[in-house]
């Protein structure tokens, strides 16, 4: 067991609070004991001092990390035409190595932002598995279910499904790798699929990964052949039925939706900076969360916020609720913080991760708290972070208890070879 | 003269676009010529090699750096409350020192994210000016107009103008600094003062910067008393008969308030994070631009946009157009990018900054590419540079041809000492 006392200390065991002086005691990658130095239990073992403020990953509910491949690309266009004529053509012409350093690349830099947990939809979920390892960054990854003219390089539908009930028989009881399941959307896949995703994610047990509701005229299609909403069309194949369903984006649910959503066991994936950069709309996150829908926030793939920094996303995520509302206080620093950890944790299902709690997983970021503030009362500490905290500002990152990233750099990912290859391997997939 | 040799150059002359190998050729504070390296002119000197991107320096349009002293006050209140409950109250106790502090910790936080001139407007002006001086950044300062039963340290506001008048005998001519005037704006004001900067800027040849169309209901009781718009009322006092007006915000302007605005001399500082902040909206800066008015790109001061960073500036930017229009194409990268370097000059009425060419000031920002991309073609490096710039990304930094920044560090601001005062100063100004 080690014990860490650090300056600052965040759990997240409840709503944003800073200790000073705050312990944590981590014993085989779990947390034993999280608190304040004067009630820490007695201890004999190695102590660590940490200079700065501890506090729990982020939880990043939706992303496609190996796109950081396509990074730049297709700039410019709403979403269904940015996928169909600029993303799908070029992930046709994917191979397995290119998925592998495109995620070992973006796993560098997702760790090095203070992620800690991702979770992933992406082609060659293998390679996408193998390089999260590699780089020590814990993984919820859900196989994608899709097809397509351009796509027919990854079989049929009923191929996609078996490989994905494959990695997750696999992976089962894996300590940093949980596997669910990746219909892509209700308006890229027939119904068949969907109802066969459905019933293998209720069979199973395995969680669903979804998108949802992302452009404003998504569901019109749906709307006219089945006169429902794109949610209720899902939960009418099943889809709802799955024992957690992750609903990435959640631009445009209605009111009735979003009850729906509530009685179900829905979360949903904000990926503010994403639907920004493509004019989705700003998603209703304050009703979702006052409708008891747990929201994660996310940075969707590196072609939509391609940073992949959940600090910006998170002012971005207090702003655009702010603006929606007209109410500069509908959404606090507290708030989107808790969204970046515990409750996008809830969003998975995984009330292990996300906050610093006895029996939590030891997945844990320091940040350097030296340029932030001032700093006048202790809890100004959550605000700051917030409105100035940055990647560059995350010094130590804990993986299942293990440090994956030590003064700012991952100790696991080689970032130059992996850009060296990232660049080469784009160019090839860029012709025409 | 010193010859620059870049890997790539943005010179800003005209549209953005990426010149390999580019060469800039400096003297005497001034550009000489700038263009790529196979048309450059016989050079017999000293040639320095310049491992990035070069290109001009951003001009940020708008802001009140000192009140880093006050960051984090006042959060989540709508800008009117902000104001009269928690900024003026402390304002009212700042002593020069206090303002020299935070303009030096904020020019610091300016010149290392690659903001090479801002315009300021705050109270103390000579302790502005002369921190800046200082700490190395170009200045377009107007000492503010601005009463108040919390601010009587500062004067009457016939003894502000004044004060107003005799620091821009003081600096004509200087190589840094310009002074305007700065009216607070047409809400916290009566008219008599309004009138009377009118007058003085329009005698004197001096540009003023107000705030303008902030809020919601900032025109609210104009329009009751007046029947007209703000823009029309600050019109109808001489306000735009001044040879520049520099106008913060203008979130709430109509279209005929457009149409008057691009007849006389206005341009726009449009300063979206701090309108996220304060949930005051989202400004009409496609309208603006297409109807000839110059927009460029602001923080805000840092109690509003915390961190003072022009790159996540552009990035909501480009956002925020986005969202309001419903349509990805409604602002490029190289919209956001003019709108921070070139047009954020133009706006200040100064054709000398905001570009590398000849005869303008060689403020200038050399960026380090690495982390950037994948670079398919050169030209990409305008998207990544919006869309993945950051800060810390800025390596060098020369105002008025001068090294300021090296190695991403300040060499005139020990920014230790400047943290250590600003906490100090923070927490007295945060008694009650």
């Amino acid at each position: 067991m080690i014990r860490y006392v650090a300056d600052h200390l965040i759990t997240m065991q409840s709503d944003p609070a800073v200790i000073e002086r705050g312990v944590v005691d981590v014993a085989d990658g779990r947390v034993v004991h999280a608190g304040s130095e004067t009630e820490a239990p007695p201890f004999e073992g190695e102590v660590r001092r940490l200079s700065g403020l501890l506090l729990p990953g982020f939880v990043n509910t939706h992303t496609h990390t190996p796109m950081v491949l396509l990074r730049g690309a297709g700039e410019g266009l709403p979403v269904d035409r940015w996928l169909v004529e600029v993303m799908w053509p070029r992930e046709g012409k994917l191979t397995p190595d290119d998925v592998r350093w495109g995620m070992t690349l973006g796993a560098g830099e997702l760790l090095t932002g203070g992620t800690t947990t991702s979770h992933e939809m992406y082609f060659f979920s293998e390679a996408v598995i193998e390089a999260a390892i590699d780089a020590g960054l814990r993984l919820v990854v859900t196989p994608p279910i899709l097809t397509g003219d351009d796509l027919t390089r990854f079989g049929t539908w009923e191929e996609q499904l078996q490989r994905m009930a494959d990695i997750a028989d696999e992976h089962r009881d894996h300590a940093t790798v949980t596997v669910g399941i990746g219909p892509h959307s209700g308006y890229a896949l027939p119904e068949e699929p969907l109802r066969a995703a459905a019933e293998l994610a209720t069979d199973r047990g395995l969680h669903i990964h979804i998108h949802l509701a992302e452009g404003r005229t998504e569901g019109d299609a749906i709307a006219e052949r089945h006169g429902v909403t794109m949610p209720r069309y899902l939960d009418s194949l099943g889809i709802f039925d799955a024992p957690r369903v992750v609903a990435a984006h959640c631009v445009w649910v209605t009111e009735d939706d979003i009850e729906l959503m509530a009685r179900r066991t829905v979360g949903v994936a904000h990926c503010p900076m994403s639907n920004g950069k493509h004019a989705s709309g700003i998603a209703p996150v304050t009703d979702l969360r006052a409708a008891s829908v747990p929201v994660g926030i996310a940075t969707d793939g590196p072609s939509s916020h391609d940073r992949l920094d959940m600090f910006e996303e998170m002012r971005l995520a207090l702003r655009l609720a702010r603006l929606r509302a007209g109410d500069a206080g509908a959404m606090t620093p507290a708030d989107v913080l808790t969204m970046a950890t515990r409750e996008a944790a809830d969003v998975l299902g995984r009330p292990d991760l996300g906050r610093i709690a006895p029996g939590s997983r030891a997945d844990m970021i320091l940040v350097d708290t030296t340029p932030l503030g001032p700093v006048v009362e202790t809890d100004d500490l959550v605000t700051h972070l917030v409105y100035s905290g940055t990647p560059d500002l995350v010094r130590t990152v804990w993986v299942e208890g293990r440090i994956v990233v030590d003064e700012g750099r991952p100790l696991r990912v080689d970032m130059d070879a992996a850009r060296t290859e990232v660049v080469q391997r784009a160019r090839r997939l860029a012709l025409p």
